[in-house]
């Protein structure tokens, strides 16, 4: 039997989602020494896609087969029983066996977070990164209805990437200010995929453009694929995996989106 | 010449403000070790309060007297080069030497955050506490009401205090649900001064309340001053003092609500 479990995590303690060579702790080591911890048996896990190190996600969707007779509801528990504080499961659903969470994700959606403050805030650092000037949130409101629809985002990624085609589509792109005691900057990107450091990039070049930065620089390296010539990759905890999207609801406890 | 400092600091690692036996990290400890390396003498730092273990400060006031030839502005980067990344100074003004930051305050304020999930999560446990139930922030309203004025709030402190009254003011509770990804249930309470545990109490009380509970065991409790008619004291993590109210603004960056 496959089943879909719905995770959470810190980020800030793992090299990321992805297996490394022993010492590294990583999402995916931890999920797989928890399914075998349970199932007694070595369980491979799979996730909607690889986070980088330090990135977070709310609801991160990853998949399991095992044949087990504690029933689909009781799973979260079992696992978190297993797990580390920092990582938790929230819900867990019986899906066909064909079932693919890396290829059958409709949409994703991304959260990148920024705050301007002379020195960095320690209630703030955590999961948002620090801006060195206040951005103009209708300047990148614009420059982000640029980067909505099919394009080449060949710029905004980083080398290593192993992605076939460079083009992605952005469905939605929120910019937005929230104030909690303090501004906070939020970027909400939704699409049907991204590549290495996509998200990091496009936060980067839009807090820029919102600090002044031309829009021709983004507009250019749409055309051209040039890299440099957008700001740099904005650091890891400023980012969080929102939720990942199917075309139908995968859980019932009302925590996706 | 006697300085004010404003400083913020995530009291996940801290043994709370005050100094304690040797061995435990407190947030006096590391003000007053940053003091004594930039002014080369030993220097007491006093604070607008104490906080407890666990619990954070986004906008603390302390004070210390030092004869320095740094200029004002300079001392917040100053100790940032010796304090502990979750502790940061965010400004500094000179103050008249009589100026005392624990009996000049005129209001402070600190905001309690809780969620309600079936398990911990692992983006919300650092500055939040974990609901069992699903709260109705329309009774808290009503009930908070109830609490605001002066009252003898004998009945919402734990024992160990050591305050000549127990009579306090509260000026307002603000009970707010916002929303990021999960529902945040938020109590913003500013009186003229609080007893020991008594905002996490009243955030227990008034959660016990949006849960269900009648608010005539709260009623009593002011009556007759009987802590065990009231919930338990809510966990730290979730409190937060936001900010201490001097009457005239102390420093000039905006940083101060």
């Amino acid at each position: 039997m496959r089943y879909a479990l719905l995770i959470q995590y810190d980020g800030t303690l793992f090299s990321g989602w992805q297996l490394q060579k022993k010492g590294e702790r990583t999402v995916q080591g931890e999920m797989e020494r928890a399914a075998r911890e349970i199932f007694s048996v070595p369980t491979r896990v799979t996730a909607s896609g690889r986070t980088d190190a330090g990135v977070h996600a709310r609801g991160q969707v990853v998949t399991f087969d095992a044949e087990t007779s504690i029933p689909c509801e009781k799973l979260p528990a079992c696992f978190n029983a297993h797990l580390p504080p920092d990582l938790r499961a929230l819900d867990c659903a019986a899906v066909p066996d064909d079932f693919d969470c890396t290829r059958h994700a409709k949409r994703k959606t991304y959260l990148y977070r920024a705050y301007f403050a002379p020195c960095d805030m320690p209630l703030f650092t955590r999961y948002a990164a620090r801006l060195k000037g206040r951005p103009d949130v209708e300047k990148m409101k614009e420059a982000a209805a640029l980067l909505c629809g099919a394009h080449d985002f060949k710029a905004f990624s980083s080398s290593g990437s192993s992605a076939k085609t460079t083009v992605r589509e952005i469905y939605k792109i929120d910019v937005r200010k929230t104030e909690n005691g303090h501004t906070m900057y939020e970027i909400e990107v939704t699409g049907n995929g991204f590549l290495y450091n996509m998200v990091r990039i496009i936060a980067g070049e839009l807090f820029a453009v919102g600090c002044g930065k031309p829009t021709q620089n983004m507009e250019r390296a749409l055309e051209t694929g040039e890299r440099s010539l957008l700001a740099k990759t904005m650091p890891a905890a400023g980012l969080t995996l929102e939720c990942v999207d199917y075309g139908v609801p995968l859980f019932g406890n009302g925590l996706e989106e």
